[in-house]
């Protein structure tokens, strides 16, 4: 069936040999004839690079020069797109400004080097008419990016919310499905390998925020802007608002969001209470889930493996197939780095966190309940915050304190802020109030 | 914010100003920046053509020459690019052709057409080095043959299903939700337009069989072959059925599937019992919803509006930007029309639909039911299909005969049908046994 064309094989400089690496000679491996057949082309590994090149690897290297030195890869003429699949921000950064700067397109897996260095590579890689792509940087497998830059191509991008971390979607799932605690739930996470020995990355929300930051510039025409990121992790979610959440007719999801409003633009990733019947909420275990909302197309959601080997693969090897076809375009022609085309990106202001309005749960424990529920009430509605529902569980048998939970409409966060702190003052109520956002989606 | 390009406008002559002519129209004039930012050049309808030219329009139509003949539009050497939405098989076949020869790159929504002539349509365009795009072709707005021609070209696609038919959705979502009988809905979807006067091109699975030939040629790399499609619509599908699968845990829903296994290809459309929990069993109302496994990237489901005016104009415009962005290329680098390239398509056959396995729900009327069930038991069992589970709903009040609900276990169509007519030959049986196949996706 495989008939191979005159062109000669694309030849890869791989940069890192780890679990995205491996997979990726996997792929090109086991599916060479199917890709072969689609880009006209054959796409070989010629060289690679792994800290410790005498490591056993249960991956076949045959014709793939090891090196130690990365460098060497980016320098070596036998190559013709360079692989960066190391991570973290040095030297893969320096390592891709070089390879642009040796003529060589770049393909990367790397998230937080692009969200907080992209704008930097991108320039240099537009003067140089060459292709930066890392559809593999933000939700592993699913085609975001490529969504995003291409097939919604003709609208205006309103707003999107994802879980895009697969740590925070695991640990919130198993919380739910199996009643169990969240130190429990890291524990299991990080022996299975779904969290690092320090999470913190993950479970305070940073590696969400880098995804976040790069699908906002791809959806709004924005330049990368983390720092402008509100960023909240999970750890302040317990198994008891779960519970509760559940009840009202909720799940807590770690979603990131990119709104476009009329005052400007918001960027926030936080827990969230997601209708049960929202598809969103039923995207479950290490799992991700985009939803974009395009003026033209509605909504559509695409959900699908976030991580692994193969599946980021898959997204690597779609990249350099996409370069492959891109190779004799007309550099300006090229789908934008952005999106946008570099001079048309937009100014528009990324809005602070108190400038955002959403709705709220709420939780908080009363000494006594029935006189101070009025005044909490009472300070609600003088921040004008309207209700839209109060549960007053039961307490466990022996509790001191009662539990009160309040689901909130829509509201600016600088009013909740200061009616919680109004609140928190009271002398019957605990000072740890939690509140998490809520989000319809209607 | 918008810095137009120097390059002149691509100028579009679009044939049809229906739903979907009049969608792209806006689209294209409302979102004209943002497109021309991601383009680098602005997008506009110089022409179209209408049947009857003097029909008042809620359209800008300012710039816009109108002409009853689309010959005269294909023709005009003031278009470089002809959008052909009038549907059906003639005069667009003959319009596409034509305006290949005049050397025009195409884009199309025509589903019917492409599924019947694409090969033809392909062939004569990769002869003469131009794009024939139809992303619009299938389920609407949502990018699904971006994302099995582009986003999955490292994988090898073993099977993908899909809801994308959204007049069978929304009546099979109805019955569902609101308890209604198959007649009611029908003749509710045609009073809000979901259901043509005359459904049965939507109700008896042809629309979906004509995009599920489309996705199965891009997905596995084989020419197009519609006549090779197992058709079976939603008829036969009573309110009696909805309730009973859902008493056992599962949805039904209108599945198209194409799948890849080692004997070849299975491509069929037909009503099917989904479990409750799987996400594609929540795709509900006029959505569609396409679920693809690939060997590296997993399962991936991709939801959204399957038609109407804007929707399908967000992937005619997605079409118009990768036409533009793909001019300068050199043809034999464009994305194949059908993913590989013509000429390493694959041989692989289409199974008949007896060489196929499911597992099955089946209902059944008994006139005698203890006795009865032991012959029917003996008969599966004689056949080798193994049962999952047999209920035995009590009648209605007054009915001289019971319902007898059986799931089974995967096995070959051919081993059901022979064991159906001994059943059916059963002098206590009522002749009429329905079945509907049932999918797990684990």
């Amino acid at each position: 069936m495989a008939r191979r064309r005159t062109m000669p094989p694309l030849r890869i400089g791989m940069l890192g040999l780890g679990t995205v690496g491996g997979g990726t000679l996997t792929v090109l491996k086991r599916n060479a004839d199917a890709i072969a057949r689609r880009a006209g082309r054959s796409i070989e590994v010629v060289a690679a690079s792994a800290r410790d090149v005498r490591k056993p690897r249960d991956l076949d290297l045959a014709g793939i020069r090891l090196q130690a030195d990365p460098f060497a890869i980016v320098d070596d003429s036998q190559v013709d797109i360079v692989v960066e699949l190391i991570g973290g921000i040095e030297p893969a950064r320096t390592l891709i400004l070089r390879a642009l700067e040796r003529g060589k397109h770049v393909v990367t897996a790397n998230k937080a080097l692009i969200a907080l260095h992209g704008n930097e590579i991108f320039a240099r890689a537009q003067e140089l008419g060459l292709i930066v792509a890392f559809e593999a940087a933000v939700a592993g497998g699913i085609p975001v990016i490529k969504t995003l830059r291409e097939a919604l191509a003709g609208n205006t991008v309103q707003w999107l919310a994802g879980i895009i971390n697969g740590t925070c979607n695991y640990m919130l799932t198993a919380m739910s499905e199996r009643s169990a605690q969240f130190a429990d739930v890291l524990r299991e996470a990080q022996a299975l390998g779904y969290a690092e020995a320090d999470p913190s990355f993950d479970i305070d929300g940073i590696d969400a925020a880098h995804k976040l930051t790069i699908l906002a510039s791809i959806a709004f025409g924005v330049p990368l802007q983390f720092e402008r990121v509100y960023v909240e992790g999970i750890r302040a979610v317990t198994l008891e608002d779960v519970r509760y959440a559940e009840a009202l007719g909720y799940r807590i999801k770690h979603l990131a969001f990119a709104v476009h409003g009329a005052r400007g633009i918001e960027l926030r990733v936080h827990p969230t209470l997601v209708p049960t019947r929202v598809m969103l909420a039923n995207v479950n275990g290490v799992m991700n889930g985009v939803m974009i909302r395009g003026d033209a197309v509605g909504p559509v959601l695409l959900s699908g493996a976030g991580a692994g080997a193969e599946p980021t693969a898959s997204s690597v090897v779609a990249d350099l197939v996409d370069v492959v076809r891109a190779l004799t375009a007309d550099p300006n022609n090229r789908v934008p780095h952005l999106a946008f085309r570099p001079d048309a990106l937009s100014d528009a202001a990324i809005l602070s966190m108190d400038e955002i309005e959403s709705a709220y749960y709420l939780r908080m424990r009363a000494v006594d309940q029935p006189g101070v529920l009025a005044d909490i009430t009472r300070i609600l509605a003088d921040s004008r915050i309207s209700i839209e529902a109060i549960r007053q569980p039961e307490p466990a048998a022996g509790d001191a304190t009662v539990p009160i939970i309040i689901l909130t409409h829509r509201v600016g966060e600088a009013a909740m802020n200061a009616a919680l702190a109004r609140i928190a003052a009271l002398p019957d109520i605990a000072a740890d109030i939690t509140r998490i956002r809520m989000e319809t989606f209607t």
